[in-house]
């Protein structure tokens, strides 16, 4: 038997054949036969154990032989919303090692002090899938495409809790990780029990944290977001690039919601 | 006055000039005049303002009008020692991260399973130098060159509590981050007293960490590590690359040491 490999097919258990990318990867490089044993992820919480049943040049059809459903690593959704910077390649690792350490979601801002107003999220997205892959994560992070500040945050949905990180000394700041880490809201647990905790997803535990470009946030910016209910924090005393800052909420998101 | 430099001047109260690549940022791109305020930093906890008293076309000549001592942003030292991965960029951009986040020293392990077996150091340096500069840092981690892991583990002189990260359900592992958040050990506490953990270097509250290859770390090497005094230990549930890991181990380090 060769190497188990790990294949991402959304929607596995309702198809038969590994999408074309992944048909080239299996047949190609991997060269699995009919018999072979390969894995399948479908990025919503399920692993399969398949066997090849059909390799011609270009078709891997298989059948699933076992269903592994996923336990969450962490309780509820961790979603970073970042200004992108200027150089993308920045993003791109960003979002690599972000999927690597395990979040939820990833938006991005078009801000007002924006040094890169476009962004082509399909990169992004390729990036997400690679790391899912290689570090064998349940859930594929959802990457949404750019949107304008002020939308996301009149229209954000996420429940649980959410913050804006800037640099502005007269806006008081609370410590980001001191607040993640401190008891859930009682109101929020009144509601949704204490098993909420330990739920994926479950609205208590949501962390949605915003990110500013290089330039930082506007400060109309920040109070719009606390207007809306962002709460204002600081990731601690060391001066962070936009990519590194948004690494480092999302490496504390998961530091304080791991299960 | 022009926007405020900053330049990284070792041993700066000792000299009266820009080393020769500063001078050169100094008077070509900045196009720093007599009469003009700067920053230099000294990598050893200390800034000064400064002032520039001669600027001919290749030297750049200072008096140093105030010294400015930093405190330090966390107690004791943290002191990560990583096998380098085969593509020099990842360790590279750990580097820079690291800095930014905060550390004190790097140290590159050849071990059983390492795919690089050689390394330079002074691309690392040169990065790091970039970063402490760019993020403002008092002082400059320490960047060793290359040593056996054998080597390392037997002669490592640090004091505090080391530890190797590894992936080998068969050999008990605690995890890191609870490991270093717990109180510090009652005889080290005892020895140094309850302010050791607030200074800096400080042997209590130091933190010394191994991350392995690609390929891991042998068993044995985990075993010989472990009969030197490391701590075997987990960064958690995620799949981690070599380079993600060790920015991890550097975050949570910082995390439970930030003052």
């Amino acid at each position: 038997m060769k190497e188990a490999r790990y294949f991402y097919v959304p929607n596995a258990a309702a198809l038969n054949e590994l999408p074309a990318e992944e048909a080239v990867h299996a047949l190609r490089v991997l060269r699995l036969k009919e018999g072979d044993e390969m894995f399948l992820m479908d990025g919503e919480g399920n692993f399969y154990q398949a066997e090849v049943v059909l390799a011609t040049a270009k078709k891997c059809v298989y059948t699933i032989r076992q269903t592994m459903r996923q336990k969450p690593a962490w309780s509820g959704r961790i979603h970073l919303a970042i200004a992108p910077t200027k150089d993308m390649g920045r993003m791109e690792w960003m979002a690599e090692k972000a999927t690597e350490v395990g979040f939820d979601e990833i938006s991005f801002l078009d801000c007002r002090f924006s040094e890169r107003k476009t962004l082509r999220a399909d990169r992004i997205e390729k990036i997400v899938v690679s790391a899912v892959k290689q570090s064998r994560k349940g859930w594929k992070p959802l990457v949404n495409p750019m949107s304008s500040f002020i939308s996301f945050v009149e229209n954000c949905p996420d429940k649980g809790r959410k913050f804006i990180c800037h640099c502005y000394p007269e806006i008081p700041r609370t410590d980001f990780f001191t607040a993640i880490t401190s008891a859930l809201q009682p109101g929020i647990f009144l509601q949704n029990g204490l098993e909420a905790q330990k739920e994926h997803p479950s609205g208590a535990a949501d962390i949605t944290v915003l990110i500013g470009p290089e330039g930082d946030f506007s400060i109309e910016e920040v109070r719009l977001a606390m207007a809306h209910g962002f709460e204002s924090v600081t990731l601690g005393k060391s001066r962070l690039r936009t990519e590194t800052a948004g690494l480092s909420a999302v490496m504390m998101s998961q530091l304080a919601r791991r299960v």
